[in-house]
């Protein structure tokens, strides 16, 4: 997608160097980070230079094609199995990171020229993640009429793949076309992904926008000023409930209560059958001082933390909640829209 | 209600001062701001040193005392008429400043010594504030048994009126009375109020209490965690609509659909008649900046205002919403807990 007029992706590979758009100065700084080996680039994943589930894995990837390339042919196998345990151990719970280095492994292992097969492979996955984003854009700008003013929730946009996104994807999939389209940003506290990347990702595209706080969206919605709202998804149950950034289920219910179509857009990677209902979801209880604290730009220019609560009060800060299946009115896949139940998630799964 | 383990109104009258606690340092500051005559009661009112509607009521009335102490024998009508003026000046939309201003003239002007009479009836209507408050507090907490976990939205406590407050004076009295109370104090994005405000009403009086980012309200709601919540009101029309800060019409829409109470905590003063529905209420729309930017305490202990949204975007910043009756348990006024609707709203009125 652009910035300042340029196309970037979130993560690439150029010759050895790992190149990644540094996620921890946005949107106060543009600025690419260069891995040249792949200690740089787990330190990038740790440090949340890359993030987003599908930004991590094409980064995991690439990290195991350098490895490749740094392994000695002496002790090449016990190089390679040291460089995939590092980079495994930088975000231990991301599923796209182990789904990366087993299959850059797999095919270069079974190459003739297992260093050649193994960029090779990288370069798959990130086009697929890229190839995956841009179909759920394609299908989801389906919904998207001329005029429409659309909702979302946290940051599923481009930054957290490796482009397009899966809830941004379909409007810009959409303002690509010359629809005309409107997004009202939730700006997301705690940790404001929406006003700080959202926001920015759409300011580069040249989308009309406006951030909100997280409060007003019903005021929004029951006035009948929002056509269709779109968030993305951290894990969706086999049941279709969904578990998603803090806020989305008020939006859902609002949504519901409005008649305002209610569409979560997430790769099918997303859904775990293993998970039958959202009740089994455990919800990440985060630091409380992203509620105490702020981060923003200071009247010089500089990124300062201030204490934006009452001294000496406590919060509590729940990542994620589970919105029930009953208030979502579908799921926009790379393979297809569907109804968030049972039978349609299973049947979808299966092609 | 306590600060620091000691008793204190919002604003109160002494010799001829009028002493106020300086709301545009809380909660990083308390200190006691002392105005000498009306003209400086009035400048503290403009630059809300005060606010809220009870506690600017009470102030404009001690500023209309004193104005009748500083009017020379000689021009003394003269000097009493543009005291009024200038003091219904200072916020022209605060419908309690007028209601003072007219009482303690008219009280004054019918009386053989106006001084001491200006004294007493400002001295009436600040004691009637907080006694209508108190009354609130007292018919509220018949709803909370001990062990209630309570949510609330904005700052609709003693800060904004002379003492009690009005959605927090149910949660003190019960407090008082040994019940024990936890309250989720919802931050009330983009001015804070909740975590700035209320947080520190409540820490002050030691109860126990948590911060929450507004979007993880539902969260909370979903899981049953919430026994009551209880809002305060700007206006509430005839039918039993009421306009409150944004965010109140998402918390009432999620307690309805969990079966969670949901009450209005208001004097009666509050109910406008006139106003039939809430449809005919017009929502002030705040500045962007209210959005865009956060106050807060920098590492340094200084009060500092960052940017924490992607510099070049744009926001939008209703103030307050519309929560139709129908989401609506009750109202808690002082003459009684009702029904949000015509017919006891009428009843209520003629008593």
């Amino acid at each position: 997608m652009k910035v300042n007029n340029k196309i970037y992706r979130t993560v690439w590979l150029e010759n050895r160097s790992v190149f990644m758009i540094d996620q921890t100065l946005l949107p106060f700084e543009f600025k690419i980070f260069e891995a040249k080996n792949y200690h740089t680039t787990c330190q990038a994943i740790k440090t949340m230079i890359v993030r987003g589930a599908g930004a991590i894995g094409a980064a995991a990837g690439y990290a195991m094609a350098q490895a490749f390339f740094d392994a000695p042919d002496k002790g090449f196998k016990e190089f390679i199995a040291k460089a995939k345990t590092d980079i495994e151990n930088t975000r231990p719970t991301a599923q796209n990171l182990f789904y990366a280095t087993n299959r850059v492994c797999a095919a270069a292992f079974k190459s003739q020229t297992p260093r050649k097969t193994a960029v090779q492979e990288a370069h798959k996955i990130a086009n697929e993640d890229a190839d995956n984003a841009k179909r759920i854009g394609e299908l989801g700008s389906g919904l998207i009429r001329s005029g429409f003013k659309l909702m979302t929730h946290c940051n599923a946009g481009w930054l957290a793949f490796v482009d397009w996104g899966t809830a941004l994807a379909p409007t810009y999939v959409s303002h690509h076309n010359s629809k005309n389209v409107f997004v009202y940003v939730s700006e997301t506290r705690p940790r404001s992904q929406g006003a700080k990347l959202t926001a920015w990702e759409l300011k580069n595209e040249g989308i009309d926008h406006a951030i909100i706080a997280d409060a007003a969206s019903a005021s929004f919605i029951s006035q009948r000023k929002v056509d269709l709202i779109i968030v993305g998804a951290d894990r969706i149950a086999a049941n279709g409930d969904v578990a998603n950034k803090t806020g989305t289920l008020a939006k859902a219910i609002i949504a519901k209560e409005y008649n305002i179509p209610f569409y979560v857009a997430a790769p099918t990677s997303t859904i775990d059958l293993d998970c039958q209902t959202g009740r089994r979801i455990t919800i990440e209880q985060r630091s409380e001082d992203e509620v105490l604290y702020q981060t923003g730009l200071n009247s010089k220019g500089k990124i300062e933390k201030i204490l934006v609560c009452s001294p000496g009060s406590k919060a509590l800060n729940p990542a994620f909640d589970v919105t029930p299946a009953q208030y979502i009115t579908g799921l926009i896949t790379e393979k297809g829209i569907i109804k968030p139940d049972n039978n349609s998630i299973a049947e979808l799964l299966s092609q």
